[in-house]
């Protein structure tokens, strides 16, 4: 009478239509290749700022990276394939760390949180992912004046503005450079889902690592320039769900700016190969 | 150096920020007493379809309830203290259900999906709570000649239109009656949160159940009338996640109408008291 | 073969499909009696200011009117007849003035600028009637703690917050003596359309007056409270065709606050009855 | 007291907080060049249609072109210096007319409806030029499998589909001479401005001219292939001022497709040279 669950097939609520589509799953089960798609223009500022700020952020099993640099990432994707060529934005923030696994530490940036302008990202993202997702109103950049303007609202709050200016173009080598002198195994996230009706448990609470390597991405023009960026402190009023992270950025040192770039990119890939880390003690 | 999770919060992704504000949860961890708000707008059309093709939409440990009769209710709400003051919208589609638990038989609404129209719920009622919620846009319902017309859209694409008129008000005395009549545990649902990196598997699987009583929920009046409603037919192109849970909702039979409804309510609950249901063999 | 104006239908671009269908002509010719819709909650807020701000704001042939005082009111309306029972909201600032017409003074409040969340009524306002109507985003009041909020933007730029509390109802007789005791004959309008091709020339200019009388306007409840607002100093880059009209307003001296009333209404009026005011030279 | 009119500035409603920033007039009254942007995606789908069907929708003093053949252009317009380097999208649709002038016979392209997804173009547009604009929800094109597809909603009812696919890339030459062999004198348009409280009667009505020239206008690529498209039929509730436009749309015979192209542009005008068009009995 009832269904029944396939045994390697994707599901997500509501489970009762069969498995569900999404970014690892087209429709009759197809994956997504990847390939020329998506193209996203990406926008960083990064910043030094405190040690003992940033290491206050990261969760057990982790700690901070060379140096207490925030990178703050603005992405405008175009043409998603598991969206049927629609696109979206995302607006995240990382830091470096260290994890200690069971196999060793595995240097990566911890992404704190990621903005997105869709809800369908941000659940698929959640649930079977572990990125810290969740939404904001990200209009598309304004450029005016050789530079260029991020902004990031919820609900009519502005709680993020971003300007990049007198931008460089890199040559093709200089990008090479820059791409391969990466030293990180990833982007490095912390799963939390809550246990129904019992606050303070949890069921599902483990790190979790999206490895570097994406092959099929081609980097079409990258250019360094200057940038910052301003949080806007929240009231719980503006932001019921969000204030607290929004002036946990907000109450940040900035040091001194790192630097800024944009960069044009064709291809990705669907991150099936997002793995759990074990800790030394069982599942991270 | 990093930070510790505190025992009996309630924390969701990002947890690096503290324990999370939400539905359940305020600043400085006051809960809300959901009295005198949200107010609410339901709207109900309810109808008789086929018992095998709503059978097929349960998941394993459910099996139909007494008639099957769909309901598809949108509700329209303000004033919601969690939101701080904000409003959002809700189309739900249910049938009635009975679980085999552990301690015997549980006769409710299943609920199949839920559409809202925002990101923060959704988020926190799959996570906390196991609600098949997704998101679309619901616009305020249209009331014209004396009909009430709601419709839900997904990035443009209208997928149900809904239509209720001939209303008569009750008296007191028959809402009274109405409500009293109810035969049901509560509300029926299925959490299901994927394995990150595990195809097929899954970290949470169960039934759950939203108790029935709603102490704090007064009807302040309500009508009773005539409905018809229309699933439209997706691509999967127009609705990439849903298409499938519509044309599904989209192929139902409607042997029969089987009235429709108008009710404005003052009040409800933080659902605090949502739990896990455990089957025969163990959680549900 | 080319199409021909009908004498006496209304007519608005583009003109080739027939007769335009709007607030003062529906399908057919027919025409919307605004009578039981729509219904509007109406929040007010006024305060004293200075004279000599106050005139600086006046066209040619307009006086102060007798105290410097400012009224700013967000509506919010539901069920509008000509848009099929769809609602929009809206945002005036009036200040008192009296206009020199050719048969003598007219006393009324002086519209400075309409904001409206919503294309349709704003075209028809602007051409038909002289309304000097913008866009902005105005979303629903928020209730929260027994203070209502409300608030605008324009792409995410928020220029007005505005609130109201302490809110004590009126009865039937105050309503109808506060009603009764408005001593104007409407609200007074300047009409500017520019002419193509010649900065600096109008082929329209004149004042305009919407009468006072509403027949159809119910007011079912009033309260009376305290309120306050805040006009937000925007950049050129903020609000590229509006920076002016908002800095302008943030700059007025705010002398004392007037009270604040919050009142809900059925009905209204088509405006057919807008009128061009003569000066004693000619068309005003 | 009052405020005064400068004699050759930019006024346009409200009038009262200074001349009007926009299109044709920057801060501090600067002038937009329009080099280098905006940047423009554009689309066009071509169809012949009847001949008879095309000339019923011509005003007084024109007559069709040498052939019926109906165009729609969808474009997509980044980095627009007068909104301080935001963008907003257009839907036009044309015919091609001659318009008999005092000085002779004028041959171009007539503007039926010009939909935009932004007030503000929309009111100077009108106001200003003469354009037939309304507004309309115009998302971005969405490409998939190397098609090309746009949509045009109002309020959640999606009123045209068009898709491009085939797309042959065009050489530098072949631009060229696609460019160069268009015979036209420009765009032509019929403003119409009512008068107030008098229906049937207008202030301005009159053929207007947008000369062809566009010496700032770059076209850095354009591609060629096969185009469809679908105006969806509307009820009057469906799009209460827009109904009749749509379905006069819909109602067109589709005798035959005549292409479609794709075309990135860099570079415009402001318009400023948009000129009243003169008959032989007086204005246009």
């Amino acid at each position: 009478m009832s269904y029944h669950f396939e045994p390697t097939e994707l599901y997500r609520m509501p489970t009762h239509f069969g498995p569900a589509t999404g970014p690892r799953r087209g429709p009759d089960g197809r994956r997504f290749a990847c390939k020329d798609t998506p193209k996203t223009t990406a926008v960083t500022v990064s910043f030094l700022s405190r040690a003992e700020q940033l290491s206050a952020l990261l969760p057990p099993g982790f700690s901070l990276g060379v140096e207490p640099v925030v990178t703050v990432t603005a992405s405008y994707m175009k043409e998603i394939e598991w969206l049927a060529g629609r696109g979206y934005n995302m607006l995240g923030v990382t830091i470096p760390a260290v994890f200690q696994s069971k196999s060793g530490p595995i240097v990566g940036s911890f992404l704190l949180v990621l903005w997105e302008n869709l809800t369908e990202p941000i659940i698929t993202g959640r649930e079977e992912l572990g990125f810290s997702k969740v939404f904001a109103d990200l209009p598309e950049p304004v450029t005016h004046h050789d530079e260029l303007h991020c902004a990031a609202n919820w609900d009519g709050f502005r709680f993020l503005e971003l300007s990049v200016g007198q931008l460089q173009p890199l040559s093709a080598a200089q990008i090479a450079a820059k791409v391969s002198a990466v030293q990180s195994s990833g982007t490095l996230h912390y799963k939390y889902l809550p246990r129904t009706g019992a606050p303070g448990r949890a069921d599902v609470q483990h790190a979790v690592l999206t490895p570097l390597a994406v092959p099929n991405r081609v980097v079409t023009s990258m250019a360094r320039g200057q940038g910052t960026l301003q949080f806007h402190r929240a009231r719980w009023e503006d932001m019921p769900t969000q204030y607290m992270i929004v002036n946990t950025l907000h109450a940040l040192d900035v040091l001194e700016y790192r630097g800024a770039t944009v960069a044009h990119t064709v291809g990705g890939k669907d991150l099936s190969d997002q793995q759990i880390l074990l800790t030394p003690d069982g599942p991270g």
